[in-house]
């Protein structure tokens, strides 16, 4: 198969934060964000792979700041690494000021997402091409992360994690 | 103040079709769509004149093709036209064929909104500055809409409706 | 067939405004607002055709007052006109004063629905027979809007739209 | 405070039962039905007292036909009995067949409200007068129902239920 | 079938109260609670007799209490008694103060279900033994309270209902 | 502040999935497990705190086993580990198979919460006490979680991270 780059599967989902979406502080509700986050992610790994996927994890979402209801949000995913059948999604989410129009970054998060065949068996995906200096960052740390998961799984043992190890060598 | 370009207040909102969404036939629900609509045209319309909006009218909407759960449905809203303090926005609608990454476009939609300051009264917007073909042609017919709706309304007497009679003249 | 009238159809949907269909100003959001139009429109041309309907188009909804939250919405969808095998609906609706019991026009909406088989294919209606003086007012209106429809979208020449054309004569 | 009749606050919510609201077995689910009931409820007992009002029981709701996905569902809600500061609320709930326009009675309920002030204590309601032969057999069986209430909430010595005793002797 | 205790069925649904779900005073909508009761309830009674399982009636639910906007809500359901095909199933619910952790009780429901085969046909369900004090006089209860309900519905003549007449013996 | 163990916090909310949370295979959508994970999660970190909490971070979540539609679904949160300010909350997610009542493990997360006062900053919260062997595991593997996070975020040299830099040792 051939590599894709990144920007060919950019999902952008840009919508309002409504009052039934909201905490008891006005506050987009976090399961709320994790959950549209899940569906961009999910569409960015279905373009890049053009087959059904399904979350395999979420490792990894930082909730920098809290979305007030009213707020204007951005998200954006985008594929950071792709392995045999699975793929690393990486997702940006954003605010923006009414008055200014500036953007202000609240969170981000990791999804991996699995393609799969109608029998729910994995299928290969296309490798990525990274194209930026921040998605070749990204595709650098993501089989750390990924040694990070086998090794929390207990489906790795530490000492073959060589890309992990070498954070840790003195 | 200074003229923008309906690039500038573009809005992107692609996400899933949930069967929460669907009507008996599976399909996304005609209202649950006219919503989606009507937020990504906010969101526009907030963007260019940087005001709380408010929606005035929905002008035309034409269903041309069913949408199926699961669908990828991506909504694309763009200013066609900016009169005093309002705006009128033109909003695409597509899905996507997962095998072919093909896009089909299946409704378009006519908004109007007015932006208003705290109190709720009308304020001024920027003028708009369409750029390609079509954000031309679509900003040269928003003016016989409009004096369309203000006929239908009986605010305007069909005689002084200058830019639509000009359609009727033999 | 035989011809109906607009009350045999008469679609009325009570209901109040919860918080969670609210937008950032604590009024009824204007998507949530279409939507429930749409489903009341929808069980109108239901009821006067007997058949399974989709929505065609929505052609002009103009929102006058805005709702507030806790309000009491009464939505009233009656057929104005009945086509080949599509049915121009009109919606009104109101919110009611909980001290006075008085009532506010709050909304007005034109849906159309077109009438079909279990294969999609279109099927006729029966026709409508107005009675009340508004009923026939929005029969005969319902012709012009068509032409106005078929105009906006290409399909009908402005030299042959008589009813439309007598609007801007001399 | 004149009496007022049952038809006055009659309330009728007729919507669609979409996918997003029914069981695993495709028919609307009931705690669903159950909050459209209190809603239509609310609204009679609104209307009937002119006052805030909130639920105060659920008395007896009885489920016979189960609700199948696209049905039109008509709730039907009218003042049975109004006491010091409470409203009995019976409500009726049809489904109609598509091709006939045939309606089938698939379930009933009765709720109680109670008005009351901004402070949240208890106010009077007008009493109901009610006028055809099925309000008037409600009308006498809703103290009977009420005394019911009070034994079973161990607020009434079922000594001094005397509407009650009577359907008991011999 | 063997009898089971209250216990082997107890469900527990602990859940945030959120803004998307209340009422115009910002409290729990009594029509959430009743659904989330249904819930709860339709799950114990499904777990007492491993069947399928629909709601045949809400018997009696009493809102003491408001639930305000972002409270903790604890729904607890258990059978109170078996019958036939049938169980009644008695649903308490309590709200907790976040500084105290002190729980008061809100809201008590009384639902009946069913258990059907796949034709919906009723199946015969395990007898229910009761071990705590509340457990068995819920159990005396529910058997005066079958026959007021059958009483209600003109299915038991008032003069067979023995358990209830023993209520109103001088 | 004196230590508590974790089951005098732990949250279980079972309840059903229904049609309107689902994905197009007909199983829970993963977005709405998060949800329905992060509700219970910060109701566990509020009984211990005591105090409001607000979703730091989502750790790790793994999407074992799909979850259909009509499944009873049983969410347990539990403190895994007290910081100074921050809880690590440990989340399992169960479905029970109806005919046989056996549970099966479908899902489990790790979420971290920062309890604050009104203001947003945040205030100290009680030391766990960890009681059964799982709970002293999960005790143990916080910390090493904690710098892991720490380092992803670019907050700590992974040189400082002991509890982790232990695991890599040869």
């Amino acid at each position: 198969m051939n590599a894709k780059t990144p920007k060919e599967s950019l999902t952008i989902l840009t919508d309002l934060v409504l009052p039934g979406e909201t905490n008891y502080l006005d506050n987009l509700f976090g399961g709320e964000l994790l959950a549209r986050m899940d569906r961009a992610c999910s569409i960015t790994a279905r373009r890049h792979s053009r087959r059904i996927v399904v979350t395999a994890s979420v490792n990894h979402v930082a909730f920098n700041k809290s979305v007030p209801v009213g707020s204007v949000l951005t998200v954006e995913a985008k594929v950071s690494r792709a392995f045999k059948s699975s793929m690393e999604i990486y997702v940006d989410v954003w605010i923006e000021d009414r008055e200014s129009g500036n953007r202000t970054k609240v969170n981000e998060g990791i999804y991996t997402f699995v393609a799969v065949d109608d029998t729910g068996t994995p299928v290969p995906v296309p490798p990525i091409n990274p194209e930026t200096d921040l998605e070749k960052e990204r595709f650098e740390g993501a089989l750390r992360r990924k040694q990070l998961s086998l090794i929390l799984a207990n489906k790795l043992d530490p000492k073959d994690a060589n890309a992990l190890r070498a954070l840790f060598k003195d």
